[in-house]
């Protein structure tokens, strides 16, 4: 069965972007700061089909975040700021499921990434990708809006919280304030680098 | 000089109280879970003037907060909620400055504790504190309002965060919205538990 796994930064404050987010600040004016951790790795160069790069802790876990995925999902936001920046070749190599209000056309894309649009509702677009994914995982590519719906849902198995060492200050929070009961976790690593504090859970244990 | 510390226990979603927190539930109804980690530790209960209880790492990081401590900075809510219980010796065994409106005459108590009430602002109840602290350390108890404060002013040399593995949902956040500049940290040291993830940091770095 396909476990869904999430990966994604957050400042020490809970803040996975800035203000102003969209197509010219993905991650909003400074908040590129959260995913300084990321550029200069080697996994993440070979994902963009460069060479060079760092080892290390991060790059191991930034490659784990690749390995063994056979769908992504995300949501409208993501794809509305990824898609020129990911261009012809796209750095998913996997099929895309976008939750969207907006019906679309399938795009598929260089190098095994193909976007499909969903319209009716997260679970549906989980359903699809776990379905392509098989025995691989599902993995959900953000924003913070889609992550909480799937804890809400209980349809997240494991999210790892990358902890950048600084306070945005404003912006956009992972966790929004959610007036229901509590959700314990269990941590399952913890891995530190300067750049970030790796917190990987399950939920739900 | 007086270094100025602070230990606290937040959720992973960013929370230090559930809602409702006062006297009769310090951290808020069902807020005790954030401080799990602590009530069984050999520390804690030495700290309380009881003996027994478990060692580990745990144990390690709560003993450290207790020690080489000159003189400690508190909210009045803190405060409020606390007087009470802690009874005639409670478990600061140092001076404690409490930052309040409320004018009233120092409080002596047994084992060294003494609450002195500052109505002129944190800088004053700081700058009291590190005078009495000597070389020792200026310890903020807490909560979240006077933490925030030092962090703006660049009064807060160290926090330590305890990073509770749970989504409390709703409550009072250790980070509110503050619309100004980026603070960058440098995370010093990380000890894992399955109760919580101790995040060290240094601030202004």
């Amino acid at each position: 069965m396909s476990m869904v796994k999430a990966d994604i930064s957050m400042s020490l404050d809970g803040f996975i972007a800035r203000p102003n987010d969209g197509v010219e600040h993905p991650l909003g004016e400074g908040g590129e700061r959260l995913n300084q951790w990321v550029y200069g790795l080697k996994s993440f160069r070979e994902q963009h089909g460069e060479s060079g790069g760092s080892t290390g802790p991060d790059d191991q876990v930034l490659r784990e975040s690749f390995e063994g995925v056979g769908a992504y999902v995300m949501g409208h936001g993501m794809f509305i700021c990824g898609e020129g920046p990911w261009g012809d070749e796209p750095p998913f190599h996997a099929p895309v499921f976008v939750v969207t209000h907006h019906p679309r056309e399938q795009l598929v894309k260089a190098g095994g990434t193909s976007f499909t649009f969903v319209t009716d509702a997260i679970e549906s677009a989980l359903a699809q990708a776990q379905k392509v994914a098989g025995e691989q995982d599902v993995r959900v590519a953000g924003g913070a809006n889609i992550i909480q719906q799937l804890i809400s849902a209980g349809q997240l198995y494991e999210p790892q919280i990358h902890v950048a060492p600084v306070l945005l200050g404003t912006g956009r929070k992972l966790f929004d304030d959610r007036d229901s009961k509590q959700i314990e976790l269990e941590v399952t690593r913890v891995i530190e680098s300067p750049g970030a504090t790796h917190l990987k859970y399950r939920i739900g244990v």
